[in-house]
């Protein structure tokens, strides 16, 4: 029996591409791009093109920054904590965002709480979607930033960036987006006016782990959260990676390239995994808008049956899925995603993600659906669930 | 001409078997190591086992932690900040560490400075050594925290981390050690009582940039700096990094596995290299104590030379070397170290560093002093220079 992976939200594997531009990267004998000798400017160009590229490729302007990071999180973080340095935290002023971000922000959006800043979210309605003009209402006079993911990392609903970005144009707010899980999956255009900043990761679009960027747009100060260096202007400071810059590049080129191909492929294998899911099995629903929403994911509840259970009995069949982030997938608390979208607690008690990439086959869904209407079968009937009490 | 790559304090070529272990890693098609199914098991697994080879060959005792960071920069901010969360920093606390810090703690402690907590740094004798002694002395009932260096990256100049770590276990206080050039070039035993955490980095032993690691002893609280999952017990959150961690124990495990070899060959090649050009070149002072010393590092000065142009120069000639740290290289200010060390003018004027790795050969060294000295006798005679300023 073939292993499925079926969780590319959570990360993606490698593409034979871009090892194969890592790979020759270390074969350079390039050095530390701060260095002045030639070993160094070489890398400094290298890493110069590899970050060319990916502004390119996501259409930065000139004198916008693509800062590296070490991955989605920091860049999350510092698109966050950058427009709050300390000394702003406790002047009386809010931020306006979504109940249903990644940890990466509403963990760091707990942290700024306890310093003085406060948090205004907003629930999404029961499709996942948040309303842009009730978000908008929010913000007052006191609101230094506003954050919104653009799809969302459990159930792949996207938001109105762009409904967002226009009245944070409108109200001379900067304005975050998280695009990790978006990036690659749809257009994303960084030249959107009203967009501040922007959070991108490697590693969910067959990049490496290890390496996220913040786009910033230009003249938009940003205050470090590292201290070291002069490297990258002194924001994010420390030895830059050439060769994971530069599997990122090639990551970014190859997902943004083939797009429309990528959209296609992906939509169609989501579109077939969940017509066969629903077909085989009368208890499945989708949590979540089917109009709006990222061609990979799928968030689906199996009404009766555990979510634990779940991927207890399809890990013994060899498929890969999860209950949600794998940022809190270490956690038995149900999704914080879902609960914020009203559902009902028979669907967040049975949801599971499934998360598409360009390598998963046509094949794969064919026998995943299988196997899991088989699960649910035996889940239903007891057989697992006996055999596990033993 | 062979190029001579003199530079490896700012950083060193992987190796080869670090590469392999790397390559390796990546063909096992893991998960994120946070996931619950087989993929990311066995990708926590190998996590795991990464990072017990580091704590076993670092002497780390059970339940002190191994926290991963993006390297040596946020491994020390880290190191800093997670002893002053924001609640501490305006209450009349005070630090006391080195002024011959690395950039990556200097900058932090500016930083910190601005929000109240006040910075005792005491300086090095005129040969690059701190005063144990005299460093405790600095400490008052309202010291939370004492930083040093193992060994200077830019004299390789070793400090007293013995009776300092002593010192701070008499008085209770927390002591981080900067052990980012010192970790394979010599013996570092993290379990020395009075150590409280530890700061360490990859690519300067032939691994991976992007990885560094901030060890802490058992029971000592470190407050997080990135908000997010809950990986790393919550302290340093994002998805972990397998490659990396893998490649950074291999390097870990060549370097502390064959650390008596390594210190020979280094200090073999050092002192070749250090008596040919003081027999060579008259105008030759070694800067700091030949006593006390990382066996991999020297800094000379080449008295009436300036320094950036012999740099310069020694890039024309294929010879990699730097005038101090790649982290404040990019800036034409004097060294802070040698400043520090009340070395004369005339010899931070015209000072350059050396950092040798096990990856350099003996004729690598005859062919640079060789070139250097062809360098100094021309820069000296005005030809270099007479040609540069047409």
């Amino acid at each position: 029996m073939d292993s499925i992976f079926l969780d590319n939200n959570s990360t993606t594997m490698l593409d034979d591409g871009v090892i194969r531009s890592m790979e020759e990267c270390q074969k350079g004998r390039f050095a530390n791009p701060a260095s002045q000798h030639e070993f160094g400017r070489s890398a400094r160009r290298a890493l110069e093109r590899a970050r060319d590229s990916l502004a390119t490729h996501l259409n930065l302007r000139v004198d916008d920054q693509c800062l590296f990071t070490s991955g989605g999180t920091e860049a999350n973080n510092l698109g966050l904590f950058g427009f709050f340095p300390p000394e702003s935290r406790n002047a009386g002023f809010n931020l306006v965002s979504t109940s249903i971000e990644h940890p990466s922000l509403l963990a760091a959006y707990d942290w700024l709480s306890l310093q003085g800043v406060e948090i205004r979210l907003i629930d999404p309605d029961n499709l996942g979607r948040v309303d842009a003009e009730s978000l908008l209402e929010l913000a007052d006079s006191q609101t230094r930033w506003v954050g919104c993911m653009a799809g969302n990392n459990e159930t792949g609903v996207l938001q109105p960036i762009e409904r967002i970005a226009a009245g944070c144009e409108r109200l001379n707010l900067p304005f975050h987006v998280d695009a990790v899980q978006a990036v690659g999956k749809i257009l994303f255009d960084f030249s959107l006016p009203g967009i501040s900043s922007a959070a991108i990761s490697a590693h969910k679009i067959h990049g490496p782990v290890g390496i996220g960027a913040l786009l910033v747009k230009k003249d938009i100060p940003v205050s470090p959260m590292l201290f070291g260096g002069f490297q990258q202007g002194g924001i994010r400071p420390g030895t830059e990676n050439l060769v994971l810059a530069t599997g990122f590049a090639t990551a970014i080129e190859n997902a943004i390239g083939q797009l429309e191909d990528h959209q296609l492929h992906l939509s169609t294998l989501r579109d077939d995994l969940e017509h066969r899911l629903l077909n085989a099995i009368p208890e499945v629903v989708v949590n979540g808008s089917t109009q709006f929403r990222l061609p990979h994911t799928t968030n689906l509840s199996f009404l009766g049956i555990d979510r634990q259970q779940f991927i207890l009995a399809a890990d013994t069949q060899k498929i890969a899925v999860s209950t949600g982030s794998a940022c809190s997938s270490g956690s038995s608390q149900a999704s914080h995603v879902l609960t914020a979208m009203n559902c009902p607690k028979e669907n967040i008690d049975s949801a599971i993600r499934f998360g598409l990439s360009i390598q998963n086959k046509t094949e794969e869904i064919q026998q995943a659906s299988a196997r899991i209407a088989q699960i649910c079968a035996n889940l239903r009937s007891g057989k697992l669930k006996g055999g596990n009490s033993h």
